[in-house]
């Protein structure tokens, strides 16, 4: 029986690039998933199978913590996603993907107890970065139990094994594309710039106006339904500056949406405006005009973190071939940038 | 220690009761759930340690399957709801949820056959309900396998374990509720009525409007982009009939913020209809008008698929103490439905 070693070594790759081009990774390019491909055929290889070539596990088991707070998951459609790259790896890897979850933070540490207890769980995969985690604290109380974290670690990054996107190149990324449309202007639109990944966004975006000479303050608004009359009074400020066509980069679809619904308050025509959003979610695709945004690949920020966690070698503390991974990330676009 | 049982028995109610107003299910009322706290609280009773408690199990993990065409669950925010429930009961009872996904269906049954095998896992819960299903039908083949199914099974209602909304009643109750708010003609809008849940949505609705000798014929719209014209001549050839405040029965969210968007190219003021969805989804909370939209309690699905498998008897086929649970539903009222 062909091993993932075997294909690896026909395809001229790395064990862990093979892994990747089995799973379609962004991370690795159409010629080296041919070759693996090639490798795959030629050597009868069935993923399902790849079990041996693992290092020596103290468990089969991957547990995966989801937020305590259920609002947090449930208005996230990219955790199902995140667990399904991950659960897609793992179940490959002849490994279970176990879910912890619960209503507060005590009954998911409680139950996160239990797991390493009883299910003898040792690898565990966070799908969700917040400042202060108790969650995370009482893992790291354990010192035989390894964790990635998906998203920027808060505490001890040199040291925790993560995957992200890039924030900052998403930033940038987008507001280079709206300058490139036409844009003179281009105002970062954000709910709280002390959260990490909308802190990230901005200081990318900043970068890019940076290198054009433009300067413009960012628009803090609110999603609550409540805020509506102060929200479009902020928006309203910000368009009635002089000057150029605006571009404006949310700091993520949600917010995005709730800016198209306040143009329509202050009727400001959208197409005025280049508006593009973050995450790629089911919001960007229904909203009116479409929304442009920026996809994350949900699912392989999961596939990737789920092949740290396999590769965990044993009891040894991170001995991981790499403890870091980035996905890529790529503007999808829409009517909402037409200007 | 004290057990479930126990804290039944003090409360006055069955074990499964119990277990329910623990879990704060709708299914039971504010004043049991009282009771069965306050016997918690006497006994000192912790959830955590019920597991002595259950069946004798062949393993302590419940599979979970997930559809295995991928767009099927990135774009359902339910997934991650109903996996929730699922781990909250499970995680309480010393139970391990552990999930089976694959990017393919011949994916999806090789990673079930490894947790079968393997993981001698033998209780599984389809988060899904799908017609001719490949992976039910490699379930079904395994005599020891048990299997709880979220939603309206296609074949084998009678012998099959499921737990469900009814989607009868709740197109009932939706056009009961846009009759009360003064419509007069009330039309259901569909993308294809051979869907089991679109249409028991629809069989509701026809009951609610017999009741009141009205007749309209369904709307049939689709939610592809290319449509639009055609959509937007259907309704507005719906509307264009002569008389009387109009509701609209869509049946699901994404419909209803499509009928928005129609209704904005046809320059259709939404003030004159009474437009209402299903799934109280964060497409609901977030549409322009806010949309008034059915809330299926998709966490509680989770949970009583969960207290279906768990309450499975060892090797015994079916042994349940119940064996179809329905989860109630609730009207979630808001702007898209003042006329």
């Amino acid at each position: 029986m062909a091993t993932i070693k075997d294909v690896a070594k026909r395809a001229g790759v790395s064990p862990s690039t093979a892994s990747r081009a089995m799973h379609d990774s962004p991370l690795i390019s159409e010629e080296t998933k041919d070759k693996v491909r090639q490798a795959m055929k030629e050597l009868d290889y069935s993923p399902n199978f790849a079990a041996q070539n693992l290092a020596n596990q103290t468990s089969n088991t991957i547990g995966v913590i989801l937020p305590a707070r259920e609002e947090a998951v449930g208005d996230n459609p990219f955790f199902i996603q995140i667990i399904q790259g991950l659960a897609s790896i793992c179940n490959a890897h002849d490994q279970l993907v176990s879910v912890a979850s619960g209503q507060t933070t005590e009954e998911l540490i409680k139950n996160i107890e239990t797991m390493i207890k009883r299910g003898n769980i040792t690898r565990f995969v966070f799908v969700y970065s917040q400042a202060n985690d108790p969650v995370l604290e009482f893992i790291k109380q354990h010192s035989k139990i390894h964790y990635v974290v998906i998203g920027s670690p808060y505490t001890d990054k040199e040291t925790t094994c993560y995957v992200d996107n890039d924030n900052f190149k998403a930033g940038y990324d987008a507001t280079k594309f709206l300058l490139a449309k036409g844009a003179t202007r281009i105002v970062y639109a954000h709910t709280d710039l002390s959260e990490k990944v909308q802190n990230a966004r901005y200081k990318g975006y900043l970068a890019a106006l940076s290198e054009v000479n433009i300067t413009e303050s960012p628009l803090c608004l609110s999603t609550e339904r409540d805020d509506e009359i102060k929200n479009s009074k902020a928006l309203g400020q910000m368009l009635s500056k002089t000057g150029g066509k605006v571009g404006v980069v949310a700091c993520d679809d949600i917010l995005a949406i709730e800016i198209q619904h306040l143009c329509d308050i202050c009727e400001i025509e959208q197409s005025e405006l280049a508006l593009l959003g973050f995450n790629n979610s089911l919001l960007a695709k229904t909203a009116q005009p479409a929304l442009t945004s920026v996809e994350i690949f949900p699912r392989f920020l999961g596939s990737e973190a789920a092949a740290l966690a396999i590769n965990t070698k044993g009891n040894d503390k991170l001995k991981l071939e790499t403890d870091h991974i980035v996905v890529p990330h790529k503007i999808v676009e829409r009517a909402s940038t037409k200007i």
